[in-house]
Parts: C-alpha cells; structure tokens; sequence
C-alpha cells in the first residue's frame, strides 16, 4: 500500500526495511505489505464483521489476563483494552484492509488487528500513531501471543457469533413450516415415493416433515457449536506454549469467555489444538447437512408448485416477482430457486474447506483463512435463504383442499390399504385393472366383489384415517398354515 | 501371502529376506510382499481386465524395443514376448493378485506383472518358475523401464481401451433417443421451464434434445481420449531416460502403438510427463460431465414419467420389474434411478482423482493407483448405465398424444405466441384473467376482442408451428417513436 | 437371470409375467428380475456382510412382532425367523445376488430377503421352493413392512456394525501413536509452522497429537452412531404405517434391539424419518472428517521421513517391500501412501452421498442403495487403513535422538525464546545476522552480550524445557510506560 | 427496494401491482423487487464488469438485428444501442443492483440489463425515466429475446473475456518458470519420487516441468473457450424460437461477433444450447484442472524452500513481509501458501457447478445465476494467483548451486546409474551397505572392486550427463541365455 501523492505518510519499518504508510491510516507497516501481496479477491477481512468482533475479544482477553500476570503494565493495558472495545463494536471496521485470501496461517489478519489496536491505544494515550517505543503492536498488543493461537481462537469465536444468527433463521424457517402443518393438517392428498403416487396423506404432514427436519438440523449445529468452543488461545507458536506465562491460557481463556459471552474452553492439548481443524471440518459438515435439507425442501416446493396447469400443481407458492420477460403471467418459483442455489454454493465451500484441511502440515495448518472466507460466506447465505424463504415463499403459500382429496380419490394407491383384507395379489390385479381400463379402484373391488361392502365402506369410507399407523379392521387374522 | 499349510511353495527373497510363495504361483516375492502389505479392498488388480491387457501390451512393446537396440537377447526377449501376449489375452489374468489400493505409485502393479511375465516365459523356455538367474523380472522383463513410465503408460492405455466400450454404449443410447425423437415428432406437448408451464414443443424436441447432448459429450470424450495417448514411456525414474537406450522411448512408443493398435505419441517433455497427471483430470471431468448429463436425462424422464394420475405422466415408461413390496401394482422408474446413482458415483470419484492430482509431489504422482481405480469403476459404470437405459427403458418409453394437445390447447402459455400481436403487457392481463377463471386463453382473447378472429385463427389454429422460430404473421411492424 | 440351458428350474410369476429361476436358487422372480435389469457393477449386495446381516435382523424383529400382534401364525413366524437366523449368521449370502447399485430404493434388495427367507422357510418347514401358497415372501415374511422402512433401518443398523469394527482399528492405531509418544517422549526436535523451522518440541509431542486426533475423532464417530440408532421401522410405505398394526412399530423396534444387541430406537416421526437422510450425511460426514486426519496424519509421517538423505530425514518407517524396479535399495512411504489414497477416496463417496441425499424427493430418497454401497466401502477401507498404518507402518517406526537435538541446537528457532528478554527487534536481528552468516542463535547473542550469560544458560541450557509452557526466568517484568 | 424518506420516486408497476423507485435510478420494478427478493450475498452483478459488459453487446445486437428486420424503429434502435455502449463501457455498472445470488434463471439479471438500457435510451431521447410508453424495457429493449437466450450468451460472452485475462496472467507465470528454468539450467540436483531420494536433475529441469504444464493449461483452456463461443442467441423461451423473426438468430449473432470481437456462433440446436451447460461444466473442469496444477506447483515450492535449516532448503523464495508475530527472523511461503487456497476455493466453485448443472430440469437449467458467480469468483481468483505467483514470487527465486551438488554427491541415488553395469542385486547390496554405514556410493563400488574404475569415472564423474536419456557406455550388452 503505497501512499497515495499528495497524501501525508508516515514512515514504518520492519525486516524488509522502511516503507510509508497513510498517516491517518490505523493499520501498519505489516498490513500494509500484506495488502499489497494479497490482491485476490477485493474483499477486505473488515466485511467479515464477525471474525472482527472475535479479534477484539480476543486481544482484550489477552491484554487483560497479561495485566493480571504483571506482564503488562496498567496503563498500556487499559488502552489496549479500550481500543478492542471499540474494535467490537465495529468502529474500526473499515482498517481492517487485509484480503480475506491471503497466506500465512492469519498473520496478517492478526498483524492488522495488532496495529489497528496499538495505532488507536496511542492515540487514546495521548500520542501520535506509529509512536511504538511507548506502545507496539507486536511487543505489547501481541504479547505472550501468536498467529498461531490468536487467529483460531478469533476465528472459532466469530463462527459461534454467525452461527447464532443462523440458529435464528432456521428456527424462523421452522416456525413457518409448522404453522402451515397446522392450516393443511386435513388436506388430504397422495404421498409420493419415487415420483411415483403412493398412499394418502395430509399436507400437513408434508409441512410438519419440513418442521421436524429443520428441527434435527438446528441440534446438530447447537452441536456442533460445542465443538468450536473449544480453543487452543495460550498455545502461542505450535501449542507448546512457549513464551507465555503458565497460567497465561487459563486466564486469558477466562476473560475470553467473560468478554465474549460465549463460553469458550481451553482444548485439553494445545499442541492439537494448534494444528487440528477437524472442528471446523465437522461445523462445515453441518452447514452442508442443512444446505442438503434446504435443498431438498427447496426442490419439494417447486415439485408440488409445478403447473399451472401441467404440472402436479398441489400448492401455490406467493408471486414475488414477474416471471419472464418474454411470456407473459408466468410466475416462477424464484424463492426456492435462490436456495436450492445457496445449497450448491454452500457444499461447494464444504470441499473447500476439507480440502484445506487436509493440506496442514506438521504444527500448523496454513490454510485457516480459506476456510474462515467459506465458512463465514455459507453462513451468510444459509442465513439469509432460510429468512427469504420463510417470509418471502412459505407464509404465503396456499392449497387446494378439495382438488387434492379429489386426487387421492382418483388414485390407484388406495388399493394398498385393502391388502390387509384381499391380499397383496388381489390387489395387483385390481390395480392393474384400474389402470388399464381408467377405472377407479373401489369400482374394481365392487364389481368383483372381492369385499363384502361394510368393510369396504369402513376402510375407505374415511381416507384421513389412512394417514396414521393401525389396521382398520379386523382383517380376519392370518390363517394358519395348514 | 504366506503359503497355506501342505501347499508347495517356493523360496524367493528381496532386500527384506526371504519369503516362501506358492509353487504354482506365477507371481513372486515382490507381489506377495504386496499383497500382505495391502489388504484394502479385497478386489485384485485382474479385475480391471484393460489395465492387464495394457501391462501386457506395454511389457511387449519394451521388451521388442530392448531386443531391437541389443539390450535384450533373442531367446529371452520371445519368451517375454509370448508370455505378454498371453497376459493382454487375460489368460494369466488371476495372477494380478494386488489390491487395487495400494502405495507406491503403481511399483507393485509393475512388479506384479513383471514376475507374472518372467515366471511365464520361464516355462515357455522350459525352465521351473523361480529360476530368476536365468530370465529376471527386474533385469530382463522390465529392462529400460521404471514403475514410473511403464505404470502412467499402461494406466492411459487402458483406460483408452475402456473408453472405446463407453463410446460404443453413448452411441447406442444416442441412437435410442433419435429413434424416440422421430417415433414423437408429431406429438405436441407444453415445455416448461423452471418447472413451470412455457411454451409448446414436441416430445420428438425433446427426445433429439437428449440425442443432441449425448453426441456432443461423446465428442468431448474422443477429444479427451486424444490427451490419454500422450505417454512417457522411456522417461525411467523421473523422465530424465537415465538407464534408457537414447533411442528406446521412440522405439518403445513405436511398438506399443503397433501391439495396442492404439495411436500412443511420447510425450514432449517426459520430466514433466511423468509427474502430470492432467490429462487424467481432464478425462475424469470428462465423465463426470458425461454423468451430469446422463443425471439431467434421467431427472426428466422420471419427471415426465411421474404419476400414474397424481403426476406429469406425459410418458409411460416400461414396467421392468414390481416397484413395491407393499403397494400393488405400483412400477417404479428404477432404471432411471440407477442411472442417476451412476452418476453420483462417477461424480464422486472424480473428486478422488482430483485430491489425488493435487497431492502429487516433485517429480511424481504417487497416487495414481487410485485415480486409476475410480476412473476404471467410473467407465465401467456409466458404460453399464448408458446401456441399461437404452435397452431397459429409453426403447420401450410410449406417450399419449391426444392427452398431450389437450394440455397444450388447455394451457397459458399459449398466450405468449401472441405477444407480438396484443403486447407483453395485455398478454400479461389475459393471463391473469385466464389463471383466475379457469378460462382459456384464446377465449379470453376473444371476449375482449384484443385481436381480429382471422389473425388469431392464423396464429394459433396449428399449434405446431410454434415448435418453431418466425413470426406466423406480419405483426403489423413497429409503431414509430413519434 | 435365466436359466442355464440343462440346469433345473421352477417358474415363478409376477405381474410382469412368468419366469424361470433356476430350482436351487433361494431367491426368486423379483429378484431375478432386479439382477437382470441391474447389470451395473458385477458387485452383489451379498458382499456387504453386515447389511445382509442387517437384514437379517429386521427380518426376524418384524415376524417376531407380527406374531406377537397376532399377525402372524405360530409355525410360519418360526420358520421364517429360523431363516433369518441364518441369514445373520451368513450362511444363506451367496442368494443376495443382486448388483449394490439397483434403482429403487433398495426395493430389489428388501425382496432379495424376502424371497431367500421364504424359501428357506419353506424348506425349514419341509415345502418345496416356490410354494408360496404356503409361506410368501411379501405377504408373509414382508408382512407390516415397506422396502421403505425395512431398507433404511437395516442399512443403519448395518452401518452401525460396520463402524464397530471400524471404532476397533481407530484404537489399534491411537494406542501405536500413544506408545510411540512414549518411547520418543524426550526425543528432542524442531517443530515446524509452514513448513519452516519454528520452534522445540519433542518427537513425542508429535505423536501425542496423532493420538489425541485419533481420539477425538473416535468420539465423533461414536456420536454419529447415536444418530443411525433412530429407525423408521413400522411406518411402511411413506411413514404413516398405513397397513401396519397400531403397536407394531414399538413391538419390532423392540424386538430388534433385542436381536441384534443395537440400543436402535424409533425415530420421533415416521413421516420424516422415511425420507430423511441427514443422519447418514452426518455418518458420512463424520468419516470424511476421519480421513482427512488420516491423510494429514500420513502426510506428516511421509514428511518426517522423507530422505533419506536429501530430505527431513526425523524418523524412518519399517521397510515393508522393495520401493522400485529400477532405483536400488529404494524404500518408500507405501504404507502411509495406501492411507492417502483411501483418504481421497472416502472423501469422494462422501460426495456421492451428498449428492444422493441431496436428490431425494418428496416422501422418499429413491438413491439409498448408493449410499450405501459408499458408506460399506469407506467404512472398510478405513478400517483397513487403520489396521495397516499401526500393524505395518507405526508400530515400527525409529528415530535418531541425537541427531534431531543436533538440528534444534543449530536452528534459527530457538531465538524465539529469548524474546522475553531482548525483546522482538532485537531477535529479528539476531535471527538475521545468524541466517546470513551461518552463525548460531547463542554465538550471536553472546557476542552481541546482549543477555547475562547466565540467564541465557538458564533459558537454553535445557532446551526441553522450551516444550512446554511457562516463562523460564522472570523476564524483568514490563517497563511501565513513562 | 423502497425509497428512502424524503429522496424522489417514480411509480413503476408490473403484475403485482405498483412500485416506488427511485427517481434517479437506471433500474426500475423488476429491478427493485428482486433487490428486495433476494438479499442473500449483499454482491451485486455491476461488480461482474464482464458480464456486464456481456449484456450490452448482447442488447446492443439484439436492436440490431431487429432494426434490421425491421421489427424496430430506427429512432428506438439508436437509443437503445447508444446506452448498450455505455453499458459495455462500464457507465452503468452501479445500476446493476440484483444480488448476483438469485433465483429466476438470470430473469432479474436480464430485467435489470433491459430496465437501464430502456431508462438510459429514454434520457438519450430526451424522455424522461419511466415513460415507458414510449420505449419499453420489455417490449423493445428485450424485443424478440427471452431470459433463456439472452443470459446464457451474455453468460458465455463475459467468461470468455474473463477467461482471456486468466490466459495472459498464465502466460505471464510460464514466462517466469522458462526464466528460472533457464537460470538453473546447470545446478545439479537430486530428483525426488514419493519424497524418497531417488535419481539426480537439474533445477532447471524442475522449473522448466512447471512451464510445460501450464503451457498444456493454456491450450486446455483455450479449448474450452471454443465451447463456449457456442451462444443460443435467438432460441428465445425454450430454444424453439418462439416470437423471433426466422432470420433473427444468425442476425443478432452476427452482430453480436461484430460488437464484442468474439467469435461467436449459434449452436446447432437451440433447445438443446437452451437446456445444456456442459460447456459451462466442461469450462469449470478446466479451471479446476489448472488449480490443481497451480496448488501441485506451490506445494513443490513449499516444499523446496523448506527450512531454512530442518528442511529441504534447495531454494530461497524472496521474503515479501514478515513470517510471524511471535517468532523473529521467520519468513514464511506466503505467496504459495494464497496459491494453494485459491486452488481450494476453486475446486469447491467447481463442484458448485457440477450440482448446479446436474439440477437442470426440461427445457431450463435456472442455477445459471450461481455457476455464473462461481466462474467469475474462479477467474478472478486464479488470474490473482497467477500475477502474484510470477511477480512476488517466482522471479526472486533463488538457489546454491555447490549445496545442490554436494547432496547429489553425497546420495545414495547415485547407485541407480551403475545397475546397467553391475545389476540390480549387487546395487541393491551397495545401496543397503552406504545407507547402514554413511559410506558413499561410489567408495563402497570401488571397496568392493565391482567395477572398472575407468568405467566408474566415466560413468558418474560428469554427474550432469545422468540427467539426460542414454545409456553412458556399452554395458556389455545383454548376456545370452545359455
């Protein structure tokens, strides 16, 4: 990051030597180099509000258990402290300037979140930026830390503060879904296996599947969060914990969980904990679980939706928008599209990330920041195709009571609640019959009077009783083998 | 492989000592030292009966070169020769003993055949298996070569082979469906996009759709065929050619494309030949693209098949078995559906191959054991789809075509063809009109008398030439800005 | 399948018409067919030993319970149970003909059961094969039950007892690492962050953390199989246990617990647990996380060891076989090779599960078989992995004390440590000067007496100390800012 | 998108009813109501410039095709394409507003393209935004065009002007490694396969590898991009050219070359160019090929450059900024290290794509919207990769020729050259004995008096002629069979 002409600089150094950095700017002479190799993506790591949040828990963390050590002095740490405050709150949000791609295992996410965090302490000291003899950003903001604690800490925090605003989404999903369970509970209509029609059932079966669905998946990821919580913070460069003070990990981790209000732990080995990701692995795992779910939901609703008039048209979905810009009235399934869309992406990034993962080495996996970009995207994706789902497709989708019973009427699937009473082979040969000739099924079994027609009436007489677990009648037993 | 109890064994030994093989066996020392090393699968190199018949082309071919630059003596070069021959005929094929897992790049493929071929040529000259004083595995039948060169080389060469039975098996399911799409040229029916009602077509269009796609990925496939010829036969160890004859790679090149009939070229640069694998990627993407769209084909025919009342049912597929076994006379789509599972598997792998391309190092890629092991399953398995969906589904598929017009001459898309004529915007109103009441289209058209009868007769009365691009009518041409 | 010319046969019928099967086969026409239509791998189902048990299991927990429902008479429940017993016991495998990968939804497996268990039955009782007035395998040994809620517990329940075996070679190769952790416990060396020199640590250490990987990930697995243990046994055809008795759901859960020692459990709803996968994604899930740690895990000892004289050269793995055919004396990585490679290839079935689960539709997933079928694979070849990475790889593993304390005495690392006490600018010049003369850490120091001597003593005189946490001296403690 | 207070509206409406807008925006209700739909990525198109770019020539071809076939005014004609050209210049880039994640098959795309152009063209006439009546978006800027023709050619256009920057970027990162390749032409080497020691290179031999394999990348890609030069350009709805004039298709086409300087040509069925994204699948396959390259690449470099003193440490990669915030001195792989992510991130995109495509239905596929953003991100990523592999790290490579040497001397590899003179046994033997002594190859030959020393000499004293095919002398030929 060369200066700008015209523009005041001021001059920072490190091993590489001398280079000038905007005078007003917060960050420094690392971010600076490290923004002019990463010219990936354009996005800078300021936008992942969450894991900006996360460095400035972390940094105040450290800086207080530092202070309770005696390895930092009141008044740096005081001003360390406020300066991550303000960090969290997303002041500072816009220093943030490093690509969210970059080498280095997060040295340089945390090399800026040093500098921005030391730059703004001067300053609420009284001094100037770039003033380090009275406080750096590596000898004090970084102390008894490294990359290799600092950015898995922050990197697992911020993925718990994300997925908070998932867990939210998915529970509105599902609240939406088990209201329509409960306005379609006697819409009686056919299941369907292999795209094939089946046995009847209610639409609001099909919702509430939807509900009890997403319901599983939000334990799995509450699940999941457990996992995450456990961080490797006072492990410092490979988990030996070499340069922090013995109880450095348990303080810090302490003030951590104080600080945040999540309640983080110290990993039983920090030496693991330093170089293994299988945490994330299996978080990314979940976020793909539920990309599937979504997907699949995603995939009923365009199914049941088809038509107008081709198609298997059960439900309406909401018109949010026009359809086409050629064919006039058409109205398409916008909604469930985006999502089944968000799935792909976010399995997508699943690879990504057990694909990272699988490339650490020895003491350390240097591909942390690929995985925090993807995690952190697939969270706001699912997020956000959770919420339009429910407002902008579900609320307002609506059904056809009588069309749908008509169809369970008209179906040949009846046939198999009459098996228990004439027998798998019978019934074949009804609904053979049935579909050759066009004719209904209860027609068939009268005219061949295969059932006497009490029992005929009793079972079919009330289809919805066909939704649920137990033989209507007496089936007159098994005979016995003779 | 420790000999079983009262069998013969012989003695072989290799730089870990001695170990006792099976008399009988034509393998050696090396091979069962491999085939106790991995015991992965359970399933033996000899069943991927192209990767046997290319070792044997491949040994045949070095061992003809070796003979004709005077490193290799008449008498053992034949016997090799002879042993070869019957190796690619598969009739030593139960001697490829290793598990296709395996480490080491392919060196226990290579020292399989190796010991296979000289324990063969042994007894072709007369002398007792073992006997490796006389004719060697290492000195003589893999004389010049290296796992490293003869291993990519017989992998590329199989796979050419296995594709050839692809090929054969696309070309027939391509021939199925133009046979499909001339039998339904005629039959008029809705297309539909994003599972909503659009525009008529005929199911023939739909037919020669997938006939189209089908010939275009066998296209990509040849072409990628034409990258899998390129071989380093005659690099060695790291495709320097140390310990090769100069002019052994292009003599060694020359006879296999002579014995496999298939046009092999040395590779330009055998360093960088010997560690690539990017022609295996490429082939493997190859497949699965060919998998996506066989997914796609079989996607449709279930969706266009579903019902039998409660679904699209605008083709009825034929009943290849009982699709349940508790619903009567329910026929399920299942050769489609395993089609579609084809595909996911064949998806699937290729993933493999692309980790295993990835982690290739320096100036080899160790991991070619299992690129070759899923792109051999993945051939075999689409070659087994294409041609079970041919034969079992796609011949015998009929329609409906009365069924098929009324629900086009029922539909709303039919107001697009109007466009031109009334506008986007009053076409849209019809729509709207028409989806409300349950109207017609046409009969809304009429009642609002939005167009002169004669020009809605001309433009509508043959449904059929909207299959097809033109404007039916002068539409009155553009109104001039004024 | 039909008959071979001269062998015997009997006729069976289906709704499709007749067929010959041959009259020794326990099977019959719907399996026949299956195996006729899926000419797909040449793999048969009965190779996947623990679901033919599986099946075995529910086979006989649903006759046990229809019996007990008064469903079913006394002496064909008998019969078909002591049929089942021998399915588990896999006596009867070789009749599960039919390919792992089917269409359907593992319809052709379920009545593969059914009809071998009829025969069986039929034979146990002193019938003919094929007298299916007698005992029938739908309407009796299928009796209560879907392929749809029989096909996904058994598979779960099948799985449940593949990853048992699995958990059992997961600790086999914690406990080689924990021992190996032991012996290298002061073994002193150099640990590395991207791939550079960092910091001490033990060999030890290094193979606590592969221990300690392993662990967590056996909890993981374990977790994952509480999720499989939920069945949608007794919802039949699409979860609504349509033609099931009220109690039966409970009574064949409860007797399939019994049977086979599996804690299984009905899922909460039927509905959504008869076309839910999100437990097998998770299952697979979790075996993909597995193979990424042993990938890693692989990939570090291929590392550690790679030389051996031009490479890290740490540790040396056993010599399990010659390396090459052309390098003499070569020994290579094979072992942990094989490993990799079965990574890559688990990770690319846990795609092709992905995908399948992402495909289901509506109230069914049609594409279990190749789930399955991906699932069985991974398990085994993991299994596989572990067993022959500790039997053949781990457990003989050596490494050279003195000479990896010799590289931690001569690194640039160790100044790190002396941060504490000469602060960061200052050991980044040390650590300069030393890179670019050649110079040791300690030599610098003293010559720039930039510590006491004798606190540098007590910081490096015991360079084991710098593996764990703690700062060794007081280091001064902070300069408040002045 | 609703106004914000106090700011000036336009009333727009469409199907579902009427809109405010802002009155300063380009975009109108269409535009505004998928903004409001879809908030999923807070990315919107105008940052695909390329794609933006796309849809100005596509329109601007599109009027002048219907100019010429007189379906458009000339006044209109003019209009539109003027504010085409703007579009093309990037103008109106902050106009496209639509969240580039977004259901509807790009129809929001499309609406947005037509309501800019149609606002723009209305300025340019002297009308004000949203006098509709007077030029249409709909009606005359999409005139004879339809969503499913429009975005998938103007999809295809921008890839391949994106994929054209990739191209030059490749080009620039081959003319680095030719450079290296030449620079190290004579600094000898040991060759590496399974990061075993095996036989000796140069480093110029190994830098000239990775400028192969992206030459062969180049060529791949430029392939693919023959593919998709394939455009459905006229197919309008379905493909079926429905509403567009017979010669409307090769019109715009032609224009379409003319206006964007790429050849494009229409593909030979429209329904089947309308439905098919292989070529888009087939694109995706090549980026993902030359990301596994790339990452291959900087895994070797990683590799290399291990150390500096417990690693390979063959080269020294220029330091681009500081390694570590806890470790002086340390300088770590950054820019391979951001080479290896983004080939992560672009195999997940990959498989993005694959899903995306496989979900195609009938006569659509509606996932364009995600492969669209997956490609571009792709392109993007790896062109970055490129440009900061070559400039910040490749060029400043260096080496130590004499280091180099001396372990090719010191090697134990070195025995592989003997085994034409001295067999494969007894250079196995003098293998094991240097490695179990530390003695060197050669002394251990000479001790053992295996061969001639003058033969010896010649040999191995000129190290570098091992690296090039070509037996070094007459081995005495092949013993007879006696």
């Amino acid at each position: 990051m060369s200066a700008e002409p015209g523009s005041a600089t001021r001059t920072e150094h490190d091993l590489l030597g001398e280079l000038q950095v905007p005078a007003a700017a917060y960050y420094g002479v690392h971010t600076a180099r490290a923004r002019e190799n990463f010219r990936m993506t354009g996005v800078p790591i300021g936008l992942h509000t969450d894991l900006v949040w996360a460095l400035g828990c972390v940094k105040e963390a450290a800086a207080a258990a530092n202070r309770e050590l005696g390895q930092l002095d009141q008044r740096r740490a005081e001003a360390i402290m406020a300066a991550c405050r303000e960090v969290q709150a997303g002041r500072l949000s816009a220093e943030f300037v490093v690509d969210v791609l970059q080498g280095g295992a997060g040295t340089s996410t945390n090399m800026n979140a040093n500098e921005v965090i030391a730059n703004r302490a001067l300053e609420l000291l009284g001094y100037a930026k770039g003033d380090y003899a009275r406080l750096h950003p590596i000898e004090h903001v970084n102390l008894g830390q490294s990359t290799n604690d600092v950015y898995p800490t922050a990197l697992r925090l911020g993925l718990h503060r994300a997925a908070g605003s998932l867990l939210t989404a998915m529970a509105g999903l599902r609240t939406a879904m088990e209201r329509k369970s409960v306005q379609f509970r006697d819409y009686l209509k056919m299941g369907r296996t292999q795209l094939q029609d089946a046995v009847p059932m209610t639409l609001g079966q099909e919702f509430g599947t939807f509900a009890v669905m997403l319901a599983e998946d939000e334990l799995r990821l509450a699940e999941a969060l457990g996992l995450i919580r456990e961080v490797n913070l006072g492990g410092t460069a490979i988990g030996t914990g070499l340069n922090a003070h013995a109880d450095y990990a348990a303080a810090a981790c302490g003030h951590l969980a104080r600080i945040s209000g999540v309640p983080v732990v110290p990993a039983g080995n920090l030496i693991e904990a330093t170089q293994d990701v299988g945490a994330l692995v299996q978080f990314s795992s979940v976020l793909k679980r539920i990309a599937v779910k979504l997907s699949k939901v995603a995939n009923d609703l365009r199914l049941l939706s088809s038509g107008p008039r081709a198609g298997l048209g059960e439900i309406v979905l909401p018109a949010v928008q026009a359809g086409s810009s050629i064919m006039p009235g058409k109205v398409n399934p916008v909604i469930p599209e985006v999502v089944n869309q968000v799935a792909f992406s976010v399995i997508g990034k699943d690879l990504t990330v057990t694909m990272a993962a699988e490339a650490g080495q020895l003491q350390l996996n240097a591909f942390e920041p690929v995985m925090a970009r993807a995690l952190f995207e697939s969270l706001g994706e699912l997020t956000a195709a959770c919420t339009v789902l429910a407002e902008r497709c579900v609320e307002g989708i609506t059904a056809d009571r009588d069309g749908l019973r008509a169809g369970v009427e008209n179906s040949i699937g009846l046939v198999t609640a009459l098996v228990p009473y004439i027998g798998y082979h019978s019934a074949t040969e009804v609904a053979r019959h049935a579909m050759r000739t066009g004719a209904g099924v209860i027609d068939v079994v009268r005219a061949r009077a295969l059932m006497d027609d009490a029992v005929l009436e009793a079972v079919l007489g009330a289809p919805e009783l066909l939704t649920t677990p137990g033989l209507r009648l007496a089936a007159g037993g098994p005979l016995p083998l003779t």
